[in-house]
């Protein structure tokens, strides 16, 4: 199906070497260089890197089609044909609205965050001593919701809008005790916004019942309604007053959840005050661009209840060993929003990043430049409306924020048209009404341009007046309509209710009041970022994650304006340049995998799991086996895993584990057997979680296949497969991608990624479609994501990651990987106990190192080492993942030698500070680890009682004085933190109490 | 003249102002806002801003005709209108060559670097404490320079290959004890080089004799000849065998100076060793955009016994406080390369950001990465010469690297043109020649094209052939061409005599043989800048520097493919965007000073200085009055006034300044009374380099003008006069403008700059000219600059603020300025004693802290106050200029209050600490002061004896202890440092030994 987009493999230079260009890639993006390789084959005691893919890779997997990538393009060559190709995008100006707007990125956010290394190549925060930057600025994007939402507390964003409908519903559904099976959404939410909830609530046997909330008839539902979904203002513009309608909702034992505009918050009364129990939405417009569609960070807000359960991360305000404020993560311990089987939501990866972006928009804005922007962009919809009476067309929307809805005069087609024309997109909403929707880009010249579309004369006139040209009506003044409408700086529009208007302030925090100079704004994100670990300081040796080279030539088109300023549901004749880069993407994702088709819809490895389950069971009932229903799943899953099959509607069962770790076949079998009529799928992380090729996969798939069921493969692992073998060859009927490991996004401190998923043909039909942008066929399911093709501004990075490898630089990519991890896993296994070798004792791309004899030798957890490793400037492996107490390492191939040799020696040293305790010469509860890390302000107190010395603390190796990244908070208090929940800025009075004591 | 290029002045939105977009940029730019504005006029003691400027700028110069910006334009707005600006530039395909080509910049180095203000918003590294980052840096360009030329000393950069020419000769002119008069030069080296070192001999009354250097005579000028120039390769691409020559030369006793071409010098014999006494070229093609001539690196590196005699800044490696090495500025105290009134050179902003994006381009291409670029242009230039001849064309250069200069069948016009229809230009050499180089960015396909041109048929065998089209021959196929010349990987290609071969290693330190993966260059980049303390850290408040925002918008588009890849010396057809920007800015230029024509050649302020004193000497020869030629400078002048004045060829007569700081009018009358037969000029600096708008301004330029003497006005502080005053209507024929300064460009760590003068219609017609493009009339002077405009890629910068600005903007900007120096005179002079107020007690835009005081009571310098101010986060103001043991603070408008009180609570605080001293509770020697500053090394050691606690030492002020910059090294031996001169990268044991160690 894909095969025939071979344009991807398009041939350079095979000509004579001397002609080659010398910019090509895998030399920069792989870390060790050739004589390196050649030292840690030896170390390895494999003679090549062949060998060791031979040991490593059972023969039985290895790769039998070739991938057809071609040569890989050098750097410059990429970036020229991407601009080719993004320059067939058209970018038109758009009022299309639906969640989706134009915004004025300030540029010092531009440039300093979203294309700047130390803030797109952080991990999640799960470190708070050295993520204490990006943990306060989400902290702010909490606030700034909790804020403009009147709700008390926010999450650190999820998704997109689309989906965090879905989450606002399932909490309803949790809270309805999971037995009242209505979930009510006024129909004048955006369409998107409905067909995500609906796909959502198919796996949960939710009844979702769209219709108009005015007439909505909840006697006749008694105690079956869980919840409502209101749109503030509506999907048309409307700016109702739902506050009966909520009470409503409430007496009838429904909770009501709002989806709402920041932007217009800053002028009405916002949902918290109306009553709403959950408001969330899409935070795009304070800042981020377009991008077709995402990535944006959708906000989301609960009533104080709610708190603790809501979903995705929350950034929590606690306490350093020391007593000092310090951020972190909120109730990791309690599995927050991942909760296994029991699960309503699987959210992981989410939108740091982006909230990131918002949350700095408004603190360089603060709350009267907000306002401000709110109230013009207010102002001009005021005159919009007016002008287009005056021009004989009635307005449908009396009340209104930015967005107003016109009944023509003729049929609405004809004004599309002539719009484009214009290079405008506007909202047909029917056959005679459109919609539009403006924002703070508006200037004067376009909202006359705008205004002239409507002054077309439908063509009959134009043709009665015999004239050639089209022909216009003759177009109002817009400063006459603004001084009718007396609109004016001081007397400002307001065209909806006054008991809708807003009473309460909001950003009042010291923080959104002390940036608005670029000077101050510059020095503020710089600040956080010096504070936060960072790709561009180390290496984040994260198992499981990938975190591997972001190269500067894949990041740079995700900023093109081509890219970057094209609304999601533009035509598709206007986006050609973004169809051929996502043809060509989904060819290049397909030929890794082996698999017939993609989707690039998921946008998150978690989504990619529910999407593919979801496509799983439409394929199981389309052969009438609507009564599979049992998905298998490893004990040593990412919790994702359960949490997606739960959501899909599968019932999961558990399957051992080896004691070496790998997947018990026998009880496979066993649990194959005993469900084999309920037999839906299985679902293997490949190589397994614990960083092994198990040799035993194609037996496990046929033995799944055999009772009936669908192979579901975790593609987390993905960077030790590419190029060696393919998951579709292995025996998976489909597989997510996290473009955000193998593939390059990178991580931006918690999201975005992307989850697309490969599926083999007999899967394809059922691969997610879209209300508005048609993406698949009649047998679609419904739509995963807000946007047709995800986070599609992001596609660019793994785009141009593949172009620029080829399919020899991928797989030596691979072999790297599997060599840098095996290299890393020789120097340590003589000083840490490995958990999980194959049968030549070698690992995949990441290794486990066991932390549990430390127990009981010296009291020392994996926590005291991954907190010592700070101090030694790293940040820590995964922690107790999938086994307790240990700690798992992924060095990925981007990595040098010299970087994993100065890990090593770290953790090799720090192996000595644990045989000091051990052999007692220092006490358990009071030494380097127990302690770590060591922030200077911690050192250089007065009293210094310590059983080793500050510059033992500071400097267990000496390359440390002259290079170190300091953890800027000692050991932070999950208990305090967790027991005393604070998710917004600390108040003001705490601030000046610090302003007073000089802080 | 310029008045007409009205365009700048457009009106914007003059509407009702709710239409008004909302991202105006004054309010971004300006630190304080109105709120602060007004407690600050408070605390001044004025009711309101414009009582502050009556209070500070003398009535008798207030501005009489305003300035005529227009309506400052909003961000979004002003990147639109410049985008369709830069869009009319047309990028052809470039093989001009002439010390210009195409190079590749490492996206990573471009991201990184050139974009980021970590990087690019740093003062020149005089405090080395804190800019150890880019001091390693710039000696890596050292290093990389005396690698490639063979020489052992090398400066961290110069403005431009043709003023280091002028710099070359220099050192021969005073190597001959300024004895010698003739320097020769041969014909074969680039025609701005040859320009730019005549109009510098003529100050000097130096003899340039161009010629054939195989020809000259040295034996008929015996000991006349202070030395000579080659190209090395030359200007039309011969590699030349000099050595002979140089022996000759050196037995006349002229000394040998050789322009040559980092690039070749990778495949060639160096400078050095064929006895070269001083080599210097432009890095350019080290991955710096062409930028249209500009900014870029030259380089200058001399034999061991001129080092000390060297123009601009040496980097070198000393000692800190503890024995660790550190890097600094060496050679400082002896005033290195302005000496005043016996000045052979005045550079001082050189091109810092420019030579560290060089010497990163050597990191990470390293040696082998290098010498393949350079092996492939060299194949592929032999390829293109052999396909020249199959063409039927002769190649005129039979020994040659990247450039070949071809005899054409026919009329080397008509080969421009068909060129020009291809989209490439190439250079023609004369009436039937052109000459073509290549550089790393031709692909197979370019040298197809390019080759194609050549292919092209007469104008007359197409006529005859009758065709259409244009006819072309048939092509030679290059893979073919490539075989028969036996060129593969292995056996390249060798078009330059074997004894000419390099044979020396190069780049062998290990700095140039780490960082070859993407992730490393990160690192290492991201490693230096966290040692270096830019302004997106915190305020640097340097008097006389103007340190004020570069703001996002104003920078990006210097980034822009439209500006940043133009050759300089294209028709200037091809550069339509550039002219319309280059006028926009002279237009806006002259409005802000008065002045009737502008001038954008000028590199940096110095040579501004230069070339205004130049066209006032040409001015003066038009008038008869060559007799002309004293020029009265102050005693508190910058050193580069008497610097330019010797250059120019002036004799300095310096006048007096009263004891409060102010001009000596009786002094300057005198003198110029004395000379007025003689008096040529004077040059002042206004407000006074003292900081105060001396009333007598205009009785000052009165009294030159009556003597027949014109007035020459340094700007470096213009920054307090625009919109209050112009320059012009004060009374000056002629002023340089720092754009680094007052008009934003960044100041990149000691460049580039921008130094334009504007001069009164009189001595309009004396602008410096160009050899190759056309740039002024019959009488203008020669070059300056080696490129026509100067570094024409940053003035887009300049453009964009005053754009942004607009008349209200940039008068509000001078008048905040004021107030904040005024503010912090007012909060300080409690605590210190400032030097030089006007009568009100009030300063311009600048005040001077005594220091001298502190000598006395307790032995602390202003040196110790600088160190100290590291400790708080601070860089220092401006030491020791324009008085000894001072402090000069000029905050500018950017920052905001609360900076400024940080600052002011700290110099408090530090107050606090002297008294102290003084008060014998801490000894004299051995203080918080004297052992400033303490980086987190020190103060970790084991054993602590000092009289004061870590805690003090570290954290002075609480707020340090949650936001600090650290030093990285403590105080810097400066003395040991010069004695013992080390200026290139420590040797290679020194790094193994730290290795070893585990450093
Ligand atoms: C094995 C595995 N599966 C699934 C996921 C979830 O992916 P995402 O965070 O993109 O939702 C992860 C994330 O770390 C993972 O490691
Ligand atoms: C008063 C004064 N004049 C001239 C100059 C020289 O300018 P530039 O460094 O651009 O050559 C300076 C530089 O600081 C200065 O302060
Ligand atoms: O470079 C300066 O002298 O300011």
């Amino acid at each position: 199906i894909i095969g025939k987009h071979a344009g991807f493999a398009t041939i350079t230079n095979a000509s004579t070497p001397v002609f080659e260009p010398l910019d090509t890639f895998p030399r920069r993006h792989i870390g060790p260089d050739e004589s390196d390789i050649q030292k840690m084959c030896d170390s390895v005691g494999v003679s090549s890197l062949d060998e060791l893919v031979q040991k490593t890779v059972p023969a039985s997997i290895s790769i039998q089609n070739q991938t057809k990538l071609g040569p890989g393009v050098p750097e410059t060559e990429v970036l020229e044909r991407l601009k080719h190709i993004a320059s067939k995008n058209k970018v038109f100006r758009s009022y299309i609205g639906m969640g989706y707007t134009n915004t004025l990125t300030p540029k010092v956010i531009l440039r300093n965050i979203m294309e700047n290394p130390g803030w797109y190549t952080q991990y999640t925060p799960y470190q708070p001593e050295i993520s204490q930057g990006r943990l306060e600025s989400l902290l702010n994007f909490q606030t700034m919701v909790c804020d403009f939402t009147g709700l008390p507390v926010a999450n650190a964003s999820l998704l997109d809008e689309g989906t965090a409908a879905g989450e606002a519903m399932m909490m309803c559904f949790a809270a309805g005790k999971r037995r009242k099976t209505i979930f009510f959404v006024d129909q004048a939410c955006h369409p998107q916004t409905i067909a995500c909830v609906k796909t959502r609530a198919e796996g949960f046997g939710i009844q979702v019942v769209v219709g108009d909330y005015e007439k909505y008839d909840f006697a006749a539902n008694k105690g079956k309604v869980m919840g409502v979904l209101i749109q503030y203002p509506t999907t048309d513009g409307r700016v109702l007053d739902y506050e009966s309608f909520v009470k409503k909702a409430h007496d009838n034992g429904a909770m009501v959840t709002c989806a709402t505009d920041l932007l217009a918050l800053a002028l009405l009364k916002p949902p918290g005050e109306f009553g709403a129990d959950i408001a969330f939405g899409n935070s795009q417009r304070f800042g981020v661009p377009l991008g077709y569609g995402g990535p944006h960070a959708a906000f989301f807000a609960v009533k104080e209840e709610l708190k603790r359960n809501m979903p995705g991360r929350l950034i929590g305000v606690s306490k350093d060993v020391n007593g000092n404020p310090a951020y972190r993560l909120a109730l990791q311990t309690r599995e927050q929003h991942i909760r296994r089987e029991k699960a309503t939501s699987n959210i992981c990866t989410a939108q740091a990043l982006l909230a990131n972006m918002a949350a700095m928009y408004a603190v360089y804005h603060g709350p009267e430049g907000i306002k401000q922007i709110a109230q013009r962009i207010h102002n001009l919809t005021a005159v919009f409306a007016e002008g287009v009476k005056k021009l004989g067309h009635t307005v449908k929307t009396d009340n209104f924020f930015d967005t107003v809805t016109v009944e023509l005069k003729y049929d609405a087609e004809e004004l599309v048209l002539a719009a484009a024309e214009a290079g405008i997109n506007v909202r047909q909403v029917d056959a005679r009404s459109i919609a539009v929707t403006l924002d703070e880009s508006v200037s004067k010249e376009d909202l006359y341009d705008l205004l002239r579309v409507f002054a077309t004369a439908s063509f009959e006139e134009s043709y009665r007046a015999g004239s050639r040209k089209q022909y216009f009506v003759p177009m109002p003044i817009l400063d006459s309509i603004a001084q009718e409408l007396g609109i004016t700086t001081a007397t400002p529009a307001q065209n909806f209710p006054a008991n809708l208007t807003r009473t309460s302030a909001y950003l009042t925090h010291p923080v959104f009041n002390s940036y608005h100079s670029e000077t101050e704004m510059l020095r503020y994100i710089s600040h956080l970022q010096s504070k936060d670990l960072s790709l561009a300081e180390a290496m984040i040796p994260l198992g499981s994650c990938t975190m591997k080279l972001n190269a500067t030539t894949e990041m740079i088109p995700v900023t093109w304006p081509e890219f970057a300023n094209i609304h999601p549901f533009v035509p598709l004749d206007q986006a050609s340049g973004y169809r051929i880069m996502l043809q060509e993407l989904e060819y290049a994702l397909s030929e890794v995998t082996g698999f017939d088709q993609i989707s690039l819809q998921p946008n998150s490895g978690a989504q990619g799991e529910y999407t593919g389950l979801r496509v799983i069971k439409a394929y199981l009932q389309s052969q009438g086996q609507q009564n599979r229903d049992v998905c298998l799943i490893p004990v040593s899953a990412h919790g994702t895993n359960p949490a997606s099959a739960a959501m899909a509607g599968f019932q999961v069962v558990t399957v051992k584990c080896e004691e070496n770790g790998n997947l018990d076949l026998v009880d496979l079998r066993a649990k194959a057997e005993k469900h084999k009529d309920r037999l839906a799928a299985t679902m293997i992380t490949y190589p397994s979680t614990y960083g092994v090729f198990e040799e035993t996969i194609k037996e496990a798939c046929r033995i799944v296949h055999e009772f009936g069921g669908q192979v579901y493969m975790d593609g987390a692992n993905l960077n030790a497969q590419l190029g060696l073998c393919k998951p579709a060859e292995i025996g998976a009927d489909v597989c997510h991608l996290n473009l955000h490991k193998t593939f390059c996004i990178p991580h931006g401190g918690g999201g975005p990624g992307m989850g697309p998923i490969g599926v083999k043909s007999h899967l394809a039909p059922f691969l997610p479609g879209h209300p508005v942008v048609k993406t698949s066929g009649e047998l679609a399911i419904g739509p995963v994501s807000a946007a047709p093709w995800g986070s599609a501004s992001i596609l660019p990075i793994s785009w141009a990651y593949l172009k620029m490898m080829g399919d020899e630089g991928v797989k030596q990519a691979t072999k790297v990987a599997l060599l840098n991890a095996n290299y890393m896993l020789k120097r340590l296994e003589k000083h840490y106990k490995v958990l999980y070798t194959n049968d030549n004792g070698l690992c995949a791309h990441e290794f486990i190192i066991d932390c549990r004899p430390f127990d009981g030798s010296a009291h020392i957890q994996a926590i005291d080492i991954a907190k010592r490793l700070h101090d030694y400037g790293f940040h820590s492996p995964t922690m107790s993942f999938p086994v307790a107490n240990t700690l798992m390492i992924e060095p990925t191939e981007s990595e040098s030698k010299a970087e994993l040799d100065r890990f090593c020696d770290a953790m090799i040293q720090i192996r000595q500070e644990i045989r000091a305790v051990e052999e007692g010469r220092q006490p358990r509860d009071n030494n380097v680890l127990t302690n770590a890390p060591h922030p200077v302000e911690h050192l250089l107190t007065e009293k210094w009682d310590r059983p080793y010395s500050r510059e033992e603390a500071a400097y267990p190796m000496p390359g440390l004085r002259k290079k170190k990244f300091w953890p800027s908070v000692g050991r932070v208090d999950d208990t305090h933190g967790d027991r005393n929940l604070i998710c917004s800025c600390p108040p003001i009075e705490a601030y000046e109490q610090s302003a007073e004591a000089g802080i």
